[in-house]
């Protein structure tokens, strides 16, 4: 279970009590407030808070453009002209945080973007949960045979169930060791510090994130993306349709331009403009590898 | 006249407007939103935005230390532990954004604090207005003769009513040239990118600024200082009052162990306890350069 | 002249050292090293120390994704494949530091930058000399008509004299009164953080500038793009002819990848797979905005 | 063993490599490239690459304080100084690249400092190797009963015997299982991303680590403290004898002023004062928390 009673509890409180700001406030965002979603099988995203909307990345950019941008009619035309010229800072103006639970081996990949805050559970002070993550047998892939880095085909039959027995046994075992070595129950007790490195990867930990929409969409071009892994990619996913509802037309410029374009280089455009007028180019004329080439059919075939 | 008749008439619709939201507020500072602080001859600070409260750095350190935490009975009693033990993350869970209009040269210091996000008014775009920081007589010093970076005894007389000659018509004929070379009444008219380099670095520009509260701790502890100069410190000033209304225990902590207190290096605390022995110590027996036993007896003396 | 006798006294011995090291080294870079490239009327970039070298960015590649990497057969094609897909971090692990002149209407811009370490020339601790950007005529150009931000056409004759003429006069004069307001001999002189601020931004300022590749890349893609201003893109073009001689393969991928390289959203995809089908597709008829479509293309014009 | 006989023999292949350069040298620092510093039983830290030396910061300072730093007589005082006064900006013209073997779980307090670059050993592409980290029968201590946090006596006999059995078992039965699972031996074998999770954080993992000198010594001003958890002092600890050798200057102040030092609040230095008149202050009578009291009383008496 995800989210323990007294938390429900904690959350319930905090949503029924309702504040008057004047600050701006999302009325799509509101309601996420302190709602957790659910993500794999113990995890979770809540939004914790959150500054600024739609308007604030146009207030933003109408200080630096001043009346350079009335001529750009609305704020979604210009949202979608900041975003399609890489203008990052006014993107920065608006910032989110959330709390976060996730295995540690998920953890591991998030925390390499160095752009946010982050307050994690310590497992030095603290004992962790017995709480670990299983793949779902539809998450349960081999290696890919194709990619180095990728899955392949479903696992089937025995190997599947003996791979699930063995994460499951193994991940329980350890947790059991873990306790009996911090118990003080007849004994002295290991530092907490020390007993943490017995547990395997996939415990879940939990953090709270902040992080501003820059880099947030910075994050979700990353992690959203059909080659990252699945495991971190539901957790973008999440967010995706969180961020939706917090600043739509800003979310939708993202989808457009970063989610759903494309890029080219210069010798990929030569081939490109080549193409325009009727040519025949096969990968052999290109003058590209055979795997910007591949890139590039995927990418014009919309695959 | 620091703020427009048409700004003024925007802040008062938007202090006019009360929304409900789920977030935390706090108090102190919903009196701030949008009210401009008035800031040297016509610059202001005003807060267009904020994240967080004392509690919510609270919050941020109990998902890490977890029930740890419990024995430190209040919040108040928490965040003095934090900033004691330079335990940064936590106050970077709160995030504040300000409105600025302040002089180029006091930007071009203010800048060098890189964590934080800007927009500043662009004069590629637009065109700036006549407006330059011209001091007044009592900030009007001369340089010091003991310290190469200081200023000294105020300008006195002739000479002072000299200088503030020479800046009022400098800036007041390069304005005017500005606006001659940009004008295309008659003529191609200069580019803005190009006519702004003719400005003296008096004239007032404009930005939106965020930064966490930890970042803006450290951005005050530089410039709050008696040693910062004069022109940065009253916006730095300005802030430190904000601060306090927004959140009133961190803000104490600050004052008391980064603004009120002292460091002593490992030769000084070896002086220290000489001192507390009873001994008698001088410069010449501290083994402390003549730079640092000054400071340090500075610091005894609460000077 | 940009560079006095001393500091090419300096320049010279520096030069005339050589040192043995077990470091990697690029010998295109070591001819780079203490050599002032001069840029605009004052300006120069000099490379005072770099480390790595493409070797350096594969080595680093190759700790992440170990034998994966192997079928990449050499170093070029590993780095083009890294540059492709938007792996940055082997690209931070080479560094650049640079000695820059330049006006302080450019470093404001490039100061923007963030991710990089600076120390300025401080004019609250010393005094500025006399120098002053004044544009070649080839370089006056009058506002845009058709754009907010950029340059139309050269200003000519009586126009363009007229707007040299007031640009020599009152930085000249202003530096004038800057002198007469510093100078002790007969007054106490105005403290120098004061008497700066009556200096106009074309004045010229020095810094030492460090920075990661990646980073460095980052700068370059939006500082030597053709719709940067003029002033800081001859900076951007000194510092690419810098690190083609350093990294050659690196700067080959990002020229391809980056500079000449394009973008387009997922509106622009679904139009060019319908162009590439044979149809004629017309703004009215594409879905997009006359904005975005005229820059498409552009792009696909190789305009 | 810290280092296969492949990577040994690399290693002493660039070793024997001398190239010529006019790059600052700095000949303590020459003697550690490439030389692994053995670290906990399979960790290890050796130098890479690195830029500057103890001169760098002087001459990064001057370009700040032009002649106004004259007045300091030399490098080794103007260090001083720049440490002194919290001027960060020269130190971060240094630059360490180091190559790290480290377990998992310290890799994930280190990742926590965001200001430099890494590039990690990837368990998606690649294989990790059967190496765990045990403690030593004189690092495995209990829980502290004084301390949520730290570490208490050495665990004796029979508990230590248990304990080192669970580890080492543990490990070895998770990293059989990693084979089992990852081996397309007679079936498809799981992806590696996945398999991974079943390892425990006492596993090796390694990386490259990049950074510069300011935030350096903010890592070990943490992490050489006696507060920090011994598997990460140890690195910790390594790294400040590389550093002492490269910029003897600069590690010197650090030692002073960061390692040996002690910073009191205002409220502590209130009651400094009032000792140094020879009052007796008890905790009762000077306004400070036990806590912070107990702490003030450890600096003054040197423990």
């Amino acid at each position: 279970m995800p989210i323990t009673p007294e938390q429900q509890a904690e959350i319930e409180a905090q949503r029924g009590e309702r504040r008057e700001t004047l600050r701006a406030t999302a009325p799509g965002m509101e309601q996420h407030l302190y709602t957790a979603h659910e993500v794999l099988d113990h995890g979770f995203v809540r939004v914790i808070d959150y500054m600024g909307d739609d308007s604030a990345i146009c207030q933003a950019a109408r200080v630096s453009y001043g009346k350079g941008t009335k001529a750009v009619s609305n704020d979604a035309g210009l949202i979608r002209y900041l975003m399609r010229h890489w203008h990052s800072t006014p993107f920065e103006m608006c910032e989110i945080k959330l709390h976060v639970k996730l295995p540690v081996f998920v953890a591991r990949q998030w925390i390499r973007h160095r752009t946010a805050n982050v307050n994690e559970y310590s497992a030095r002070y603290s004992i962790l949960d017995r709480e670990f993550y299983i793949p779902a047998p539809d998450h349960l892939n081999a290696q890919s045979v194709v990619n180095n880095q990728g899955r392949g085909n479903l696992l089937q039959g025995e190997e599947a169930a003996r791979v699930l027995d063995i994460l499951k046994r193994d991940c329980n075992q350890a947790y059991d060791h873990y306790e009996q070595m911090i118990s003080d129950d007849g004994q002295s007790g290991l530092a907490r510090e020390l007993a943490r490195m017995n547990l395997p990867m996939n415990i879940y930990t939990q953090w709270y994130w902040k992080v501003d929409l820059h880099n947030l969409f910075h994050f979700l071009r990353l992690r959203a993306d059909s080659h990252a892994q699945y495991e971190i990619r539901v957790y973008a996913d999440a967010i995706c349709k969180i961020v939706a509802d917090w600043v739509p037309a800003a979310f939708g410029a993202f989808e457009d331009y970063r989610m759903g374009g494309a890029q080219f280089s210069g010798k990929g455009m030569a081939v490109l403009r080549r193409m325009l007028k009727g040519e025949q180019v096969t990968q052999e004329t290109s003058g590209m590898s055979a795997g910007e080439w591949r890139e590039m059919m995927g990418s014009l075939n919309g695959s």
